[in-house]
């Protein structure tokens, strides 16, 4: 209960810590190398439009998806994943289930575990749940705009992240990203991500296997969004338009590298 | 009950309006431009096979696609789309009912709505379905010569169009569209559409945008199925085969223009 | 009950068929064929996430697809269906209520069915699940390392296949096809398959429209690898990764042909 707080607004910058578009680059760097390196596996309760690019995803940057909902088989599939993504699109009841379930498993094994509202501003029971899956303390929330309107009723991302005693992602043209005591704001990206289906969606999943192999929350959701709007900026320099975006931005998530990163990430 | 005018068969083409290549081109280029400056969400009830492709689709063509089928949610999303697509492909208990639910926010606020009974005349259950659905009066019926054969038994598009009163769009090499009084018959499009999966679905989605911004269902539909094909065309020009066409195809529908529509658009 | 024949292990090669791979190809190339001729559909209950791509996969071969997974129609679509697939993935209770109604209808009609029990090493009611359904005796059981570690215990593919009393495939570097008296091992294929999801459920639902054409169980399997695993060679000479990939595959797929498969197919 931080309402005192809450009025802070133009002055969260004095908050973010202070560091610099090199040495974010490193950190993100590493995040990458050590996601191939150990190949985590994500175990993604996602929206149905959302599953197949999700899993392109991850297979590109090097983790292993699993995607199933069922809530009978989900407990074993959490179980054996490092990471879980928790994302409310096309939310049911299998899904809303499977979600109860995975979560209580990777809150009592300390798994990290990824909470994407999509569309929460658009539906109210999709905004209940949301609400009520935040209570249980995912390791990162990752909205956009429209879903920070209806989550946080004005607050800033700060503001927000100290509301909720989480850190919180929010993603645009600039990614805006707090853990409450600090934060971040990445200037990457590209207006064609905005125009293929899921590539949010998938960043809540690269945040998960972000946050399997580096705990700051922070950092990890900085290097996810870091890594896909790189990569969707080097796909944008060949890309002819949102379909040929899809498959060159798969190819430069494969194939990003510290230099590539070190050489386009930029702070807001 | 118009069955003393089912007989007309081969006189259909007396019925049909006499708009000429140029006027409607005209009138395609003007429905593009206004789903580019107004973008309408759009929600689809399709199955899961469509739903990736059918969101790009829309999303390239420069409106919002959303996709639940959780009956809790849908009657809020239909609340706040422009148009609704009910596509029965890989239907199921959840679909039905959130069609249900859907259907009648549409019909109450006077949105319009789609019916695509894919498959129709494989599946009893399907055809029964589909029925049901047309005795709302969808603003428009998309349907596939199989589905003609099942859901008309022997009727000509137009004969359907007045048994129904309703107009109907039956897509194939020649795509035919009647509403009853007046009729088109386009001759865009190109074989490899009919290689990949959910071309068929998406064009009801573009139909369902077209019906946001345009109420003739005879221009509306005409203008979506001319935008599909046409881009379907000039993808097929730089197309290796089915894999390269989806791409191409997405970028043609993101870059088409008045003057591209002018110059291919051909009716039958 | 071949128990007393499990310990052959290293001996299996002795009971391998003498086909060459010039043989072999001339078999694929007849499938291929077959397939492009006769055009069979294929009822596919298969995951949520392999949905799209399994369907792009059988149109470019030349079969026509279908996807329902609905319990109430999935007996018309297999009635009217050459062969079914019924892949484990995204495992739920109406796929498993469809498996049964779709296994019924092709075993009464003596149609050719292919299990998939995918990650059925990663989830205990999915494996009690394929067993059940082995029981059932699908014409081929396609299933990848991890999955033969789970259902056979350490068996060779040989003697799980004897074990079993139906034949089986098992995928990876080397593609292992064993009918208990004969096998065949595939030395084709490229790394960046492994890094494109469904991939390996969309051999299955290859390995299905094959055995539509050909009723020899090896010789279908064995073609079905054969034309993925050619086709994957041919697209990762000009894929650039994982994203490019996918579209290269679909054209190869689409552009197969008898010479492009004699020049390249290969035993291990």
């Amino acid at each position: 209960m931080m309402s005192g707080q809450t009025a802070r607004g133009a002055a969260d910058a004095a908050d973010r810590s202070h560091i610099t578009a090199d040495q974010l680059a490193l950190r993100t760097a590493e995040v990458l190398e050590k996601i191939r390196a150990s190949v985590p596996r994500v175990h993604c309760l996602t929206n149905a439009v959302a599953q197949a690019f999700t899993a392109n995803v991850l297979l590109a940057l090097g983790a292993i998806p699993s995607m199933t909902i069922s809530p009978e088989e989900v407990p074993f599939f959490t179980a054996s994943a490092q990471a879980l993504l928790v994302n409310l699109g096309t939310l049911d009841e299998a899904r809303k289930e499977a979600a109860n379930r995975a979560i209580s498993i990777a809150a009592g094994e300390g798994k990290p575990w990824v909470l994407d509202p999509v569309f929460a501003d658009r539906s109210p029971p999709r905004l209940t749940e949301a609400r009520r899956l935040l209570a249980l303390k995912p390791s990162l929330l990752k909205i956009n705009a429209g879903e920070l309107a209806a989550l946080g009723g004005g607050a800033s991302v700060l503001e927000l992240s100290r509301q909720l005693g989480l850190p919180v992602a929010v993603t645009g043209a600039v990614d805006d990203i707090s853990s409450g005591t600090q934060g971040l704001r990445l200037a990457n990206g590209h207006p064609l991500m905005g125009k293929v289906t899921a590539t949010g969606c998938a960043a809540g999943a690269v945040a998960a296997a972000a946050l399997a192999v580096e705990r700051d929350p922070v950092v990890a959701a900085a290097a996810a969004l870091s890594i896909m709007a790189i990569a969707g900026e080097r796909a944008a320099v060949t890309a002819a338009g949102p379909g040929s975006f899809v498959p060159a931005f798969l190819d430069a998530l494969y194939g990003l590298d510290a230099p590539q990163i070190g050489a386009h990430l930029r702070l807001a």
